[in-house]
């Protein structure tokens, strides 16, 4: 057994993938209780070590699965491994004393996003999220329109307003969208009232087109999985169903001829 | 090549349908960023140029859609080229100095309404969510029912309050839709509760029935969609499956019939 | 042709129903009007000639239907005829001077709910609803008893909190739903928080909680319709389908019968 | 007719089951108008007598059901009796004077959850609900990694805001479920956008992925409990439709053998 062939016996083994899928949340949590004042300064250099020893075994995991594969190309072929080298190269680059500290502070949280890679399951389900989009897309860019087209109208004539929510187009989108999540739109409503007492008209109407693009959304989005379901399952078996009812039409049709045959001979 | 064949052949280029959505898409950004005070001052001129490219250019693309038909009336019998030409005629009218000048500056953005015409997925979904109208028109009467008789009772008791969120029909529909949406629908409560302790029956039924009608709008709603999936889709090749499944009986039933004579003969 | 054939023909002639349908949304648009004090006030007499009006009219109406049946007791046979004739009589007692004055000019309103007499639609909705309710009634329990234990550990802990939100038993329900519609819940729970530093884990758990069953009542009825649909429509067909191949397979075993028959004769 | 059997008789009959239900229901009841300050004070006998009874029948109930039983281990092998046991045991040690004695009290609460146990629906409810947590445990896991990066970045930018509602990862926790419920969320967006213009990006993209992730996890539960529908209902039908249709196959292919010996002993 060559040291390469235990190296990939470790890659594939259980314990391996459980082991890396522990400390990436042993380190979550690390991360997690840093931020409490009280434990993080008193804790300091025990925050530093775990630090220290996520960096080292991530590089050393790394360095396990490259050296597994038969060349390093193999490795990058797979955009999940490219997820994985980028964010380990990444925190190995040393800013601790530079003026991006924080900022490499900051993307060690993306090591948790490594978890996606462990549990199967998280894979399946973002691909499923992805899957979705193509689906909703047209709906988005049609949201995008009606947002576009109130936002410009809102800007026109509420842009004087003192809150300043209507002040340029970028504000006013965004505080239509506040209004499409409900919060506290009725004060953006009538704060707009005052100064045009027809203003409920935009609001409203723009709540209940909002609303009403929303749930045809949410219901083609149903309609949609449920007509894949519908022709992966039942249909295969319906096809299969109606392939044997075709065989046996043909023959029945055979068998009719060859008892005509039969009846031709007696007579 | 004439001259017609020419301009047809322009407007069924891919091209072209695409230089108006590229030109669109720049006049929305353009219409956008003119809201910002800080663009819009030291570029007046820029975006009067930009107004004035996209008002000859819509021109020129609907006199080429309207040359390019045999007669004028064909190109007038699509709904969406009436919505284009009303669009591109209202903003040629020279209002800029006129009292209409700013409703005349609001119209333009519906030039940006003229991407539907272009995306036919949008054209799709628009067609979409108009035929869901009519599922749901009497459960909108329902709801409204339900709007009049709780507007009319909170404004015969909550008149005097203060807020002024009864003082009227109208003031008390738009209320009852707030508290529909759940904003801060507790406020209004609170202020009815403290004239008369039992309000809150008042606010709680009418959320819990406004919310228990919605809910079954929606499954409704959904439960038709499936049903009409069903019977385009699995009832059609059950249908096949069936007709065969009678042919078959048919066959049966006739050899049978031979078969006996068969038999009468053979005795 | 007697008085009273004629009299039934007007019953069940369309224009009649459609006139009382006209004169019930003209009588609510009135009601509405009313509400206005600038409106109410100058034109009193006006509103009370059509409140007469109505009166009368209805008067009218309800003879005729009565006097239309053979005999008074199938009138009230129908539930809608007596929801009828109630609403009817009710606004007919004089009690404009007594202190019953306002609760009479309210019944009125309810005039507006024979709307639905009116609509076949909106009855076949309204059963439609009704029938939704055994479906959840269980799931209202359930919830009833989240509430309640929720209710009773929230006035344990939070009694003595100024707001006053938790005070008793059903002060404490109601707190319960205005956090269940997400309504400045988070108010609510910091002002508990003050207190004691664990309530988030009490707000939070019930939200979830709540939800989650919530969620799955959702998906419960939906599956549930979903289900009625399919042993409806569906299954018919499958049904009658087996019918035909189980028909089949007897026919052609008697044929083999048959054909066996026929070799043993020949033999 | 032993004393044994005429216990099993009261344990298994209608009346008994319906007393125990009426009495956790006048518990409730009781317990509901305790908080009540205006009654609880000078009715405080009758509800410490209410108290009384209530242990004394609950004690009583359960020994009658353990009497029931063939053996006490009979009794504990159901998870319901288990759960009743304890509620019943628990609320008998005397603490009413001891320093646990609030805790006591609030204990006697979970007899209502006996109620669980009295209503077979209900028990079904819960499995249901139980049923539905293994299809959504890969959801909840996604959200938490969301919630959890969105925690740490934004405690790591607006730790040092005065609302300190993201002073430490718990903190930023709670408020980004309360952002989740879109609860006044734009108070927190506006606070954050004092000190970075650009936190808009993080409150929009949270609640966009967030609310996104949940939407599909709506779907993918309810294609998920149609797919087992499907698979349970229609498909066993269609399952025996194959395999008879499959028997008329062999049975149609012998018949095509037999005639043709048929027609060989023929020529």
């Amino acid at each position: 057994m060559t040291f390469k062939t235990r190296i990939k016996d470790i890659r594939e083994s259980k314990w391996f993938s459980n082991l890396t899928t522990g400390i990436i949340l042993f380190y979550a949590a690390a991360l997690g209780f840093k931020t409490i004042d009280k434990v993080a300064e008193p804790y300091g250099l025990l925050f530093y070590s775990i630090d220290m020893f996520i960096t080292v075994y991530f590089l050393v995991e790394i360095i396990i699965k490259i050296y597994a594969e038969k060349s390093i190309k193999d490795f990058f072929k797979s955009g999940w491994n490219i997820f994985d080298f980028v964010i380990v190269v990444i925190t190995l680059i040393p800013l601790e004393n530079s003026s991006f500290a924080a900022i490499a502070r900051l993307m060690r949280i993306f090591r948790v996003l490594r978890l996606l890679n462990a549990r199967p399951e998280l894979k399946k389900i973002i691909d499923m999220l992805i899957g979705a989009i193509p689906a909703i897309v047209d709906i988005v860019i049609l949201m995008f329109i009606i947002f576009y087209i109130y936002a410009i109208v809102g800007n026109f004539f509420f842009e004087e307003l003192k809150s300043g929510l209507w002040k340029d187009f970028l504000t006013a989108m965004l505080t239509l969208f506040r209004v499409l999540t409900f919060e506290d739109w009725t004060d953006v409503m009538y704060e707009a009232m005052e100064l045009y007492s027809w203003a409920w008209i935009y609001f409203v109407s723009f709540v209940i087109i909002a609303a009403f693009v929303f749930f045809n959304l949410f219901v083609a989005v149903i309609i949609d999985e449920m007509q894949k379901i519908n022709s992966e399952h039942t249909d295969e078996q319906l096809n299969r169903e109606e392939e044997k009812i075709d065989l046996l039409l043909e023959k029945v049709s055979q068998m009719q001829e060859e008892i005509r045959e039969l009846k031709k001979l007696k007579t």
